[in-house]
């Protein structure tokens, strides 16, 4: 495959990506982005700021270097939250795809400044443990670079806390909503799916049982590793 | 143009953003109008009143003057809710077009008699601060003139807490529900969804972390701006 | 038009209605039925019992006397609480159809065993001042006739309240569920909507707020009359 | 019938079943399966592990024997909870189909570990009494074979609490989520369903209502046998 086919193929599979974010009911209006990175190549291909999903065209995804410059002549701009995702490429090596929503329920607990504790299966199913939510970001953060330091604050928190990306593909940025990564965009979008779900579920368990706890690390790794790793059996 | 093709145009205009509100989600039945006013051509277009959505055309659309008397022969009654409309216009220089609606979140809010606080990001994208709630109306107000002073009250609001319509463009009337507003009826009708989605998140919100509290000023100054005035960088 | 004819056309219009639930989001799978009454005639019409919604045709309505004894050779079995709606045509005098529904919102108020406050304008609209929950039933009264004595703890209820069911058009049943009724089974159906939407909203009024009070009367008034009763000015 | 035409009868069936799991609302992504079992025949039929329901096809329905082992040759592999579904067929000898979903509201009462209590009448329409929660797996049992002790602890918890299977279609297992039976696949996908709007019901139901108790036996009786057993008179 040439490269530019190659390309082709990632505005195609960004395009559908950001598509599936409104089909399931992730994002309103423009709220929201997917990205995919090719680091042989050296491009991300993300999709264009602000624009309408019921209008939005496989070509018209933006490609960039690997530090966020715009590559395509006659491009549109890309997504104002690029800078993030250019961070979370650099210091997560695995990471293919990101995805970025306002989704309801994720963003509750984003704006409730919460870790998301593990409370059941569903949860274990795709994130190993707790789902880390950010610090705040400072004033001077904020007004150096936004978007910049909304990537650093991520890194950090999975260095602090000791997270494999891999293991834990999504996080809470405080005040604000969820960066949730994976293999392939469909593969991130579907991980801010069940974030977004379990964020739901999560809060609800809370009004029915105040004294609920985790669920506990064997029952963790067994529905985790069922589908995760070496030793999967789940799926064909 | 003409000022029939220009009249012709704004019936289009309020008639698809009118359709636009059940299609959101955010009326049921015949509840909630759109509006758009033109302050040279002396017109404001509105929905008839008590019309399904479903059977609605764009020729219905009802035309005023600048004071709510109709225009046209033949035509429908105006919503009962355009005196509000036109007290809106008449104070908020810069507002072209005026929603109001029975959003279930909105109505919550307006309904618990309480300002909505700024949350998070997605409040912050739209909405610079907080979403005042007004007053209760007085029985005499009520009795006197109902719908021109529920107009009253919401500028009263914004002139006692120095808030600008640009910058706050939609408030929650104590017991009733929302009104929103923009530069076109389609903006009207995203701000009141957009207020119906920040008023769910802000409830839920409380519930996971009661100790909540706004988000920093400058955070909310970095995403307002992010998106609106001379600033912005958001969008194409 | 021929008894024949009307009968006809009153199982059309209770067909319709029927169908109007699910779409309307109100029942699931079976739950639900719509019926409608003429008096003259002597006859009602009401949804078979356990048929599903996507199957049913207009003609399988199942028309009963004025005691809910079937007339038509070769019916299917009439909805199990026809006894009720028999009650209600009995005892109130201008309703014409009703409507009874497990809707989400609604059970839950009649599972909590509370009168519904009308705590805003969406309330006002459509019912006048509370919405009244029974009395739990006897074991005697649920052995003896269930579907008749809801009827009647329903007349009771209106009656010792000094109810008007022309001006609160719907009840809740202790521990069951939503009734409302209307002057076509259109409204019927409609009503059933309103209720549970305020149903829903006056859940989450009192976690936002939990010193919520009702709207004053002034504003109940003003609203109800609005829309009802000889100086109503909305609609066309 | 041949043995063919009944296997591929069954196929079918649960073909159709599962596809209404998304269609219900009930299933994200692939999260849920249902099986049906023939006794005499010596089968169960399954969904496959992990395949997404749009891309489903019947002839890819999972045949094995009543100890869970494949029969045809170029098989899929069976759904991971397949262990699960034949401890229930071993242990239950009158339930013919078997449903698990991560449906939302469900698994929030059993990430709660507490049992749905019969707040109303909806819930006694299809399950008579409450709905069991199981105990938590110990370390143990998860290790050894855990889809297997989940079949087991469903099996104890019903022996335990004396409780009949075919009277209370349903459970919740602790931190993990719902599993519902019936005579067909599509009923057992059905009590899915029911099993979930109670589930909502109820939680809400002590938001409104903190006080709320259980219905009276005489109600439970009343709504359950008015649709179950020798003197149902609901349907057709």
């Amino acid at each position: 495959m040439s490269c530019e086919e190659k390309i082709a193929a990632m505005k195609q599979r960004v395009f559908e990506a950001n598509l599936a974010l409104p089909q399931y009911g992730l994002v309103k209006l423009t709220w929201g982005n997917v990205s995919e990175v090719d680091r042989e190549l050296g491009v991300i291909v993300i999709k264009p700021s602000g624009v309408r999903y019921e209008r939005m065209q496989a070509d018209q995804m933006v490609v960039t270097d690997l530090s966020g410059n715009i590559i395509e002549e006659d491009s549109l701009k890309p997504s104002s939250d690029l800078p993030t995702h250019v961070v979370l490429y650099k210091a997560f090596e695995d990471v293919t795809a990101v995805t970025h929503t306002h989704s309801t329920h994720s963003v509750m607990w984003a704006q409730a400044g919460r870790d998301l504790p593990a409370y059941g299966t569903t949860h274990a199913d795709a994130f190993y443990g707790k789902i880390p939510c950010t610090r705040q970001l400072t004033k001077e953060e904020v007004k150096e670079a936004y978007e910049v330091h909304t990537g650093n604050v991520i890194v950090k928190t999975f260095k602090e806390r000791n997270l494999e990306p891999n293991e834990v593909p999504g996080v809470l940025v405080y005040g604000h909503g969820p960066f949730t990564w994976g293999h392939s965009p469909i593969e991130a979008v579907e991980n801010s799916l069940i974030l977004d779900e379990i964020c739901l579920m999560a809060k609800e368990n809370e009004l029915i049982n105040q004294n609920i706890g985790e669920i506990p690390q064997y029952l963790l790794d067994k529905h985790y590793f069922r589908k995760h790793g070496k030793h999967a059996y789940y799926g064909q």
